[in-house]
């Protein structure tokens, strides 16, 4: 098992991300290339040992257009990871760049899976039991197909890395009736209620933190106002507990006194406890780093990195396309039954 | 001043409302119209007093489909509040019920104000500094004259309940880049931005907790989801405090030190805070209380209620509908200014 790793394109500092790749390798018994500048990564070269590097001579800004940025920057540390995904030099790419340019790195280098229509990417939220949120950030404008690839492909990582069996599988709504939410929406429940999914209905804002389900399926648009949201609402919770137990001499004292408790509590708000989240949908494993990973955000990335490489979950993406168009055909041609019946 | 209010609606029993309303009426010096099921409100009655009563047969259930409900249960509570607020025999009517019921009654009992295409729910939320976000709720399909209509009307409410002059207005968007979101999103931003309000740019959900601006504008999709998630996320994180606090000897002893900092942190997280969520756009003064307020949401929101029936928010809104109109056709107009410039 050999991951790439792009350790330049974060907001970090590379020898930040560097760190969190070193002790990656070492945990978990991976091979790493480094991504990155000559000066930064080539010290640390030690192929005997299973650490490779590969040079970059440009960065891949978190402002830069995404589409001219894969186009141009063809020697940017996220397009030599792409291409060495691709050539099968490395097994898995991570990298914690412009998410708009990795998605653009992975559809046009790596390809997608055939079949597939959009990629998602799919974050993992702790909070009080974790979930799979998807899309959270590559699609704005979708149709009621896509969606359901969403569910189907979020249900098989869910599989594997909550390690359930048939996972509970939701839709983000504005309501819980089916009648709720936009077209888009109102069409994609009906596709996965009628699949084979385990399809548990619309979930609201205020339902998503408490364990609603497995796989919270919703447009980027949505999904990354949600995503990003509850790391505020973690940022903001934090650092109201901060100041509550500075306050004076006594509040410090509840401190100690809490200590465990707090740590437990700030282990459910951390985004960074799940560094990654893979682009499902593409050919290969790809998994964007949050961008403002630190060491141990990008170390947690490389482990997803690792269990998403070593699982079948690409396999099964491909082998059940097909099935997947059908039971969607199905249900839209119900829909339009009443036009093909006047036609015959 | 004369608030009617709906206390069969809401999920709490309306002995409870009764309570919040007759709270607000003694403090708030109020005329109050309690409007509900003769035996619950009839031995209240108390004119002298300001203490009124209105009869209700049916009530709106909160999975009524609305429209019909709107038409059908003509002596609901919701329906005759309504009446008594069209007919002047109440300034301004709070109602926990049905959301797009209310939304239907404002709607076609009340009236729209001339030249507004669509209201808006304006909810309050605490966190670091109060901000409005519209809408909501009440609208998933938009256009981005709509969402520019939403600016000013959020803008002139905020200045009225915080009390600040050119309210900064900020676009929920899913990255900061004016390029950012859907069409509807992209358009707006130009509509915002071109106007006289003191635009502030997009609003990431991470930067929703910070105080990032006084208004902050969406559809009422992504809106919904948004103020039921930070809901949710206040009772998550009140949740984990009773947990944490709770364990042992220890840790009870560390409440005690720290109590009243908890108690100001939940305020911040409190949506009951401000009970009540203005429909901006409705020619007189509507308010939705939470459909789970307890008797001191109502209160609250039976506050927000008389806040807003004596500002001239209304009449600011209908003056600057023309202008309002004005500057969006501008802007659209040079978007198609290449069309025109080829017809000359």
């Amino acid at each position: 098992m050999r991951i790439a790793v792009d350790i330049m394109s974060g907001d970090a500092p590379a020898e930040e991300l560097l760190k969190g790749a070193l002790k990656a390798h070492e945990d978990f018994k991976v091979e790493i290339v480094l991504v990155g500048a000559e000066e930064i990564v080539a010290p640390y070269a030690d192929t005997e040992n299973g650490i490779y590097t590969a040079f970059s001579k440009s960065v891949v800004e978190m402002t830069d257009d995404a589409l001219a940025a894969v186009k141009e920057k063809t020697d940017s540390s996220m397009a030599i990871g792409a291409k060495l995904l691709k050539n099968g030099e490395a097994d898995a790419f991570v990298s914690p760049g412009n998410t708009g340019a990795l998605l653009g790195a992975a559809t046009l280098t790596v390809r997608k899976i055939k079949g597939i229509r959009r990629p998602a990417i799919a974050s993992i939220i702790p909070l009080e039991k974790p979930f799979i949120l998807l899309d959270s950030g590559a699609n704005t404008e979708l149709l009621p197909e896509n969606m359901l690839q969403f569910a189907y492909m979020g249900a098989f990582y869910a599989e594997k890395v909550f390690g359930v069996e048939s996972p509970k599988v939701a839709l983000l709504n504005n309501g819980t009736e089916e009648t709720k939410g936009t077209e888009l929406y109102r069409e994609s429940y009906k596709l996965i209620k009628n699949s084979e999914l385990n399809f548990v209905g619309n979930c609201e804002g205020r339902d998503i933190p408490f364990g609603f389900c497995d796989v919270l399926v919703c447009e980027g648009f949505a999904g990354n106002v949600a995503l990003k949201l509850i790391e505020g609402m973690g940022k903001f919770m934090s650092n109201q507990i901060n100041g509550l137990f500075r306050k004076n001499i006594m509040t410090k004292l509840a401190y100690l006194l809490t200590r465990k408790g707090i740590n437990d509590m700030r282990k459910k708000l951390d985004h960074k406890e799940y560094g990654g989240a893979p682009i499902l949908g593409i050919a290969k494993p790809v998994i964007k780093a949050h961008g403002s990973s630190d060491a141990r955000g990008f170390y947690n990335a490389i482990k997803q990195a690792k269990v998403y490489a070593e699982s079948d979950i690409i396999g099964r993406i491909e082998t059940s396309i097909a099935k997947i168009k059908e039971q969607s055909k199905d249900v839209r041609g119900d829909l339009n039954a009443t036009a093909v019946s006047e036609a015959d």
